[in-house]
């Protein structure tokens, strides 16, 4: 937790908490991940690019559920009519219409096909151990940690950015057409970090709940960045593919 | 799961289904990770065994937690009776006497500070996230499954064997009275492994169970796997520590 630890000692105002908040962003943020960086470089191989569409699935597809958890524990109606929005963004109108569909097309665009994909067989485990570490965190924690812990959101403009210019000017595989997945998130995440962001500056409203919201967003921090890391340390380097995982060309 | 996938087809015998659960040690299990090789080669740096024995902790210190979850769930007093033992064995007579005590004392006596193993704020976060993924399998899995992925207890003998020679041999700073933790593990080990794999056996009785043992066993693997490729990752080679994690000399 390095300094974000006791950062709110006394309490802090809203554009205090805000800003302790934007820093947990600039410092810990996925978008420093070398593996971010190789990706915006050009640098991936091919068999990297679809590594990463093939685990980053599962992150995807879990979203609507935190979210569902997220809805089941907000008693204030408003709140939940503001918050299925993002369910609705992921399934799309019969489940396969949103943003799990786009990623999916994403993923076999690069050549990988459906039902390995979708059946997250392949995946590291270190990928479904972050992923899954994220639905029992919206599990288990307040609605203010939960609803802290989405405020990467407030990051990802940046990094989608980043990322689909690279992604078609350096890799001559990839059109328009895959990363249609990224069209509608800028909109649809700003929209929702307001939200989330406004929430959180209200509800956090001692100095120990809004300990808690940043420590929130540290962890969320610390999922993507591991996520990242686990790419990098199987598909970066010769030799340390663990068993079980995706291989290039695999046919199973 | 490679070939363990789809390993029961019509149902196996006894013999059968022990066979293969002891196959799944032979080709997953940690003792064939590069980082437990550096380890047993001697290349492993003062500051690697420091984060080893760190990151560890957090995974000796859950394990009275999934065993009180398997607890909960059985229904069986004689069961229960048997199962409670290692509890006692990680906790002893006061919390702090029994495996959890002699893990932190390792931790220490390799130059750590009890405060900072204990808090488990310098642990990888991927290490967190392992440990984790443990806790809920057992809570939210069946209870054949969750005493299905304590048998990596089948292998360990092995692992601590090396794993102590080496230590002795090829650290001159490791002495008979760090690793004093593993002194009894063989035997409490051996005695719940079998009792683990005749719950098993007995209780694996259809196809479909017996290939949920057999994915229990995969998925405590992957755990222990994971445990090693963050550690190779974030110490093995220079530029991966992530954000917040324990670095060498630091005084947090």
């Amino acid at each position: 937790m390095s300094h974000f630890r006791n950062a709110t000692r006394g309490g802090l105002s809203k554009s205090e908490l805000e800003a302790v908040l934007r820093q947990v962003g600039a410092e810990r943020y996925h978008i420093h991940h070398p593996f971010h960086h190789r990706m915006t470089s050009g640098a991936l191989s091919k068999w990297e690019m679809q590594a990463w569409a093939l685990n980053r699935y599962c992150y995807q597809a879990v979203i609507p559920r935190k979210d569902a958890m997220i809805l089941a524990h907000a008693e204030d109606p408003a709140f939940r009519a503001a918050w299925r929005k993002r369910i609705e963004d992921h399934d799309g109108e019969d489940g396969w219409s949103g943003g799990i569909a786009r990623w999916l097309y994403l993923a076999t665009s690069l050549g990988l096909d459906t039902e390995t994909v979708r059946s997250e067989r392949l995946a590291l485990p270190a990928t479904r151990f972050a992923v899954g570490a994220y639905l029992s965190f919206c599990t288990n924690r307040t609605l203010l940690e939960a609803v802290a812990s989405s405020l990467t959101e407030m990051f990802s403009p940046t990094i989608i950015d980043e990322r689909v210019s690279a992604m078609l000017a350096r890799y001559d595989y990839i059109t328009e057409d895959t990363v249609a997945y990224f069209s509608r998130r800028p909109e649809q995440a700003s929209r929702d970090a307001d939200f989330a962001l406004a929430y959180v500056l209200d509800h956090a409203d001692t100095a120990e709940r809004q300990q808690q919201a940043i420590d929130a967003l540290v962890f969320k921090c610390d999922i993507l960045w591991a996520m990242l890391d686990a790419l990098q340390h199987a598909y970066g380097e010769p030799g340390n593919l663990p068993p079980g995982a995706f291989r290039p060309g695999a046919a199973r």
